[in-house]
């Protein structure tokens, strides 16, 4: 059974780092007994496409991830939300899973730093709708259901009981501003923290805002945190600072049979085509695919071997090394 | 000329910190030319007054605080929100002050960081219209107008071109959401952009997910920063953890002809009553009362003071030392 992966390279850096990711899916599916090699389908997105035809997400690249097992997709430049808010619609991905993690190896303001994001992923800000009610007055309209809440809530506690959250933390935290929002995220806490204590899951609770005073201080106090869209889009971004910035941080749009997985840095335009780009976040974002699959040992394999490059192999200009993109992803072919 | 000032001390710490704060206005009074004793109010709000009357805050406080010179606030435990939001309202302000910079002296996990947020006061999702439309389903109207974000962005260029931003950096920086929020923060970015042009301050901008990533990886790139209600809560508290947490921080509500000051801290309710709560941000807050009433020679006298106590003064234990909140205020009159 060959599963179909649409890959998409979209713009800039993605046309490097993603080649790197299939790379080692490839041989990933050579050096495993439980995968076949997958087959690829080629699909355009972003800016380059949007100046060509008018659209950053053609319908045909649309359908195809919709229809594939699994899509990968490298960056967007402008036309990021135009790609990547549909793309996500597409594989009818409700969770948003963003591992955040500081690496041995890896200059970190909080090298303590070991959390994992799962954000809600289909509504909150993100429904989008806006009005321009008047000359003066605009409006959006945030949208939160205890569906798509209580259906995250199932996420995290099965996430949680399979022991896929970081070893220092049980059970997990919910970040809102329910203090505030109280009637949408007021649902949301409820409904999520309900969930939790059907489950027998530990779960407790944080404002946003005070997480983002409490995450510098001491990350060793959080490991799985669930939050509603934009929350997570900030707060997330926020670990990554953490851990020593975008270059290292994977994610996965997860749906019930589909997926779309994606490093969680942009087209990087100012280093795009000179070959350096670091890969590690793309190749983090394939093993999530692998994961997500079931092949949840090839996926340990590829972290094991992207990790002890991190440590002391060849790393890109922005870990401080000199390595070339391919330097780096040749290094972590050779240690699967 | 005697200004009224309503002093509201509030749930917990707030009893401790506002008198040391009031001690310091008073030696202030005594031991300048510029400023006469200040004729002080006082008033109820919080959880305590909450449970005696069922309301956190008594018609009688909005009352006072809409009609005085100025409000000094301490803290409210659970009923926080109920009591900050009609305060701010009741003095029209419509900016939120919140400086964040790290002192010599005192532990920080960026040293460098040193901002000034102007977060708007009025609306975004502080607006506040909420709906449950459905079994399954709320929503929330976020708000946005142009008459506000222009309002918010004239004082930014005041406030820069007076000096009083961070010396690091020049103009401001805008962050944002106008990404995904196109309409609503499509029209704040605008604006303020608009007026910065045409006021000739510099202004560059930001998305709010990319500032959280990079505030942490390089502070000193920023310097004063203005954002929407929701983004400015909780980009400011994150610069409260770079710069050693809430202890250090105070906040400035500015109206037209009014303002409340007040610690970013809340009631601390694990440390109430000991007297061993940090009088720094209330005391700081009492500087940016000074200032916005005009005495900005003697606002310069009490930060001067603090920085001095902050260097190698006694210290509560929140900053390793082992003051209690009278000595680290003795400590700080002291140096007046
Ligand atoms: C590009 C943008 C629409 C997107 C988001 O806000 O979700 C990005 O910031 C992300 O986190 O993947
Ligand atoms: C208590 C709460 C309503 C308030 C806010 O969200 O503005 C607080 O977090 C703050 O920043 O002063």
């Amino acid at each position: 059974m060959s599963e179909e992966i649409v890959v998409i390279e979209g713009d800039g850096i993605g046309q490097e780092v993603i080649p790197a990711a299939v790379e080692v899916l490839d041989v990933v599916a050579e050096t495993s007994d439980a995968v076949d090699p997958f087959e690829y389908v080629e699909a355009d997105a972003g800016d380059a496409v949007a100046a060509e035809t008018g659209e950053a997400l053609p319908e045909e690249t649309y359908e195809l991830a919709a229809n594939a097992d699994a899509t990968l997709f490298g960056a967007a430049g402008e036309t990021a939300a135009d790609v990547i808010l549909p793309l996500r619609e597409a594989v009818s991905s409700f969770v948003n899973v963003r591992p955040a993690r500081a690496y041995p190896g890896v200059d970190a303001v909080r090298p303590e730093t070991d959390v994992v994001f799962l954000r809600e992923n289909t509504e909150g800000v993100y429904a989008g709708h806006e009005d321009r009610l008047s000359e003066d007055l605009s409006t959006l309209t945030r949208v939160v259901t205890g569906s798509a809440s209580r259906r995250l809530a199932e996420y995290a506690c099965e996430f949680v009981a399979d022991g896929r959250g970081p070893d220092h933390r049980d059970g997990f935290t919910v970040a809102h501003k329910a203090n505030v929002m109280r009637e949408t995220d007021g649902r949301f806490r409820e409904e999520v923290l309900a969930v939790a204590e059907e489950h027998g899951v530990e779960a407790d609770e944080e404002l946003m805002d005070a997480f983002a005073t409490k995450l510098p201080l001491d990350p060793s106090q959080y490991g799985v945190v669930v939050c509603p869209n934009l929350a997570g889009d900030v707060l997330s971004d926020l670990a990554a600072g953490l851990v020593g910035g975008l270059g290292l941080l994977p994610s996965a749009n997860v749906g019930a049979d589909n997926g779309l997985f994606e490093p969680v840095h942009g087209s990087a335009p100012d280093i795009a085509g000179e070959g350096i780009a670091n890969p590690t976040a793309a190749i983090l974002s394939a093993a999530m695919l692998l994961e997500h699959l079931g092949y949840t040992a090839d996926a340990d394999r590829v972290r094991a071997s992207v990790e002890s490059v991190l440590a002391d192999g060849p790393r890109t200009g922005d870990l401080g090394g000199a390595a070339s993109t391919t330097e780096m992803t040749d290094a972590i072919v050779d240690g699967l």
